[in-house]
């Protein structure tokens, strides 16, 4: 019986060090050392090979090494495998930090003030106060619903948007289609943690952009095909939308010469808001076997229906 | 009996509004329309008139606008009459707003990630977890301990440097000259929320910069004339220190042309961190009013003798 990875090789190094000392009765291989094909039960992949069941006959378990399983093809993985997501302490932790860092920038001006310093002027502009600027999360797993639990600790008043009802302390909830206009109505700051599925691709787009308040900013840390560029670019030279952050692009890397490089009311970052870290994501694939052995649902199991 | 403003007129008017509807018994008056010189007891200001008692014999409390009191010249108060710093909640908010947006900034590597869309490269830096970077405030008082308190949410090792002794919650605390270099040895972020004093004065020098690690960063959210601007930037171009974040110079404005303004690893706001906020700063001088009449201390009552 193996555990095969199949992603990063800097990172791999890192799980094997860390399988080694929690779980050395369990052999450990990184692609594409695989060793006896039929011992390999468990895999970790931030894409799968094309038609795992022919090469790997035994396997169990197909673990994705990142937040989000857009980048499989599940038609390939048969359906009685088990997905599972990586929920780990280290993605929600950069995840927070990343987005707290964003709508401070956008609540506090930073766009404005970097434009003044970058032409040597110094003026003050209102600081307005956390109560005045409406935070909304699209996505209440559990990166959304901790970012909400770090925004409201500013002041901000906060709200989230989920496809199936939700109840979350000191956040006011909104879920289904049938609600989104007066979620977005209500946010001046929009977050977007959704997973890229049918129903989430294009969404941020022209009709979502006129929901939102004048004069509303975005921030981008769900999947880079959930925003429509074009919208995006004339909500903000319409001063329609102030400003955009933008963690995810579609293609990515994001090609030399794309407008969202050089727009001043763009910031890029190349996909670092969050990564899995080797030690955390080892602990949280472990304790899921652990959950499976013992009958127990694996935390992050993806429901292949729903597609995330 | 009246209350006299002398300070930013626009924010004057809203104080008068806040005391119309609290404190409708007090005629308030803002400067130079001073009325009846001996009927006032009370003055809020930036800074005082030259000779105070000279103008406004029956003077009784003293308030400043802002958190500091630097800009007074204590000499010309005469010594029986208090002078009252402003803690209200609304500088606090702005200044936790600000360090913490600074301090993740530093963090997840912004300066890097803003000059890389400059120049329109994708590359991904590693995500460092929070517990790496370790955080260090000098000044205990009501903001800096606000400012630890969030801090610590996200996992970073904070400590506090006072001049004299204290015990917080969850934060490492050094006191005095002589532990001083202990705590900046074991500081990569340094944000300062020094009062300015003659001791405080150009005391983020080369001697603090040497006791850092190589390659830690500055906030300096105190007072302008306590950094030694030459010594900040042979530490940025030595490599010494990585980046740093001011929002207060000396003077202010900080004029065109001075090195500051152009320097790639030195963002730089306009003394916006945080604003004593009209409502809010009222309530404050209400409450402080309630207590002195009651023979209580009032909240924020400076110590002449230290200067804060």
């Amino acid at each position: 019986m193996s555990f095969l990875y199949k992603a990063d090789p800097v990172r791999g190094a890192q799980w094997a060090r860390r399988f080694a000392a929690l779980a050395p009765e369990l052999p450990f291989r990184i692609w594409p050392d695989i060793g006896d094909p039929e011992s390999v039960r468990y895999l970790a992949a931030w894409q799968p090979p094309e038609d795992p069941l022919a090469l790997l006959p035994n396997l169990e378990i197909v673990f994705s090494v990142g937040a989000g399983i857009d980048q499989f093809d599940l038609s390939r993985v048969p359906a009685h495998i088990p997905i599972v997501r990586m929920i780990e302490p280290g993605i929600v932790e950069g995840m927070v930090q990343y987005v707290t860092q964003a709508v401070l920038s956008i609540h506090r001006d930073l766009f404005d003030y970097a434009a003044q310093q970058g032409a040597q002027v110094w003026r003050e502009k209102p600081v307005r106060a956390a109560a005045e600027t409406r935070i909304g999360v699209l996505g209440l797993g559990t990166l959304g619903q901790a970012v909400l639990d770090m925004l409201r600790r500013f002041g901000f008043p906060c709200a989230g948007w989920s496809r199936t009802p939700r109840a979350l302390d000191h956040i006011e909830c909104y879920a289904g289609e049938a609600s989104l206009d007066t979620f977005l109505a209500r946010t001046d700051i929009l977050i977007c943690l959704l997973p890229l599925t049918d129903d989430t691709r294009g969404l941020l787009g022209q009709r979502v952009f006129d929901a939102l308040p004048a004069g509303a900013s975005l921030v981008q840390v769900g999947r880079g095909p959930q925003l429509d560029a074009a919208a995006l670019l004339a909500a903000l030279d319409s001063g329609r939308l102030d400003s955009a952050i933008l963690d995810v692009t579609d293609p990515e890397p994001l090609p030399a010469g794309h407008p969202f490089w050089t727009h001043p009311r763009i910031r890029l970052t190349p996909h670092i808001a969050s990564a899995t870290r080797p030690d955390t994501a080892v602990d949280a694939v472990l304790a899921n076997l652990a959950r499976h052995r013992a009958g127990q649902p694996m935390i992050g199991l993806v429901d292949r229906a729903r597609g995330y």
